[in-house]
């Protein structure tokens, strides 16, 4: 399973792609961050966040796309623009017919550090381990990317095989049932 | 000039094209709302609207785009949606190279009523006079759409006019500087 990660922004969009499945080993297959500058118009910017974001796409194929969920903070003047920012990976992996997974700054934490609370040297610091990487990602918003991707393989994984166990549970119970009526 | 002007919205997303000029008599050139289900995913939704946007934007070949700027409200979940939404028409502004611009419900309603404070009943009623309308254009969405467009047609016009009398009056100083300099 392949998932491209997407930390979304106007200003530093991280993107990481990463390539596995839970319990086995986690390949680091591309990592990056695309810069808009301030001074361009936000349609602009959003527009040459597209352009590099379908270049991604169509270079690594990924089977799934993780985006982060924005959550209102303080600073509403630049939230803004990352939620518009958001819309450019869902936008491309709906076109794409691709399933998006939305998680919380707190979920992907808690994904790969164990923590929800851990700060941003601690995900780097787990992002570089658990990928093998030689050097850590930088800047934060590289590493918060692939921390999305391992999130998704991760919980997508997860949510797969509790679905199996549930389909499979249903289907004993469709079977004693059966038994029971005969 | 052709203004199309979105009121942006996952669940209802108001469109109105009006074409005309500042001092000139306007018209209603197309409304509507496109809708998409709650049910659906968010990136389904937003494609959705994309290929509703872009069919509009082929169809009636705007020069000028405006987009209501989405502000702060209480509601802090609709307005993560509320500006992914808004992402769409601005990535088809950029990506037909038209002149984006976004506009403040207070900017809206003071453009077309005189008072910043409007309520919904007031502004519907300005823009069924201004573009001579049979009926009032209905939901509040759609109507909303109609009042960027006139705003955009009135300000963008008048900043025309602004720009040329700065050029003008920047041409003018330049003569004198060059008169003094003989």
């Amino acid at each position: 399973m392949r998932v491209i990660g997407v930390d979304p922004g106007l200003t530093r969009c991280g993107l990481g792609v990463v390539e596995g499945a839970l319990g086995m080993p986690l390949r680091m297959i591309a990592v990056g961050v695309v810069r808009t500058p301030t001074s361009d118009d936000p349609a602009i910017r959003l527009f040459t966040l597209q352009i590099e974001i379908d270049e991604w796409m169509a270079r690594y194929a990924p089977d799934a796309v993780a985006v982060e969920r924005v959550l209102a903070k303080a600073n509403i003047k630049g939230i803004m623009g990352t939620a518009q920012a958001s819309a450019v990976p869902m936008l491309a992996a709906a076109r794409l017919g691709l399933p998006v997974a939305m998680h919380t700054p707190t979920e992907v934490k808690a994904a790969v550090t164990g923590n929800g609370r851990a700060d941003k040297a601690q995900v780097t610091a787990m992002v570089t381990r658990i990928l093998r990487l030689d050097t850590p990602p930088k800047p934060a918003d590289a590493a918060d990317a692939l921390a999305l991707a391992i999130c998704q393989v991760w919980r997508g994984t997860a949510q797969d095989r509790l679905q199996e166990a549930v389909v499979a549970q249903l289907a004993h119970r469709q079977t004693k049932l059966n038994t029971g009526r005969r």
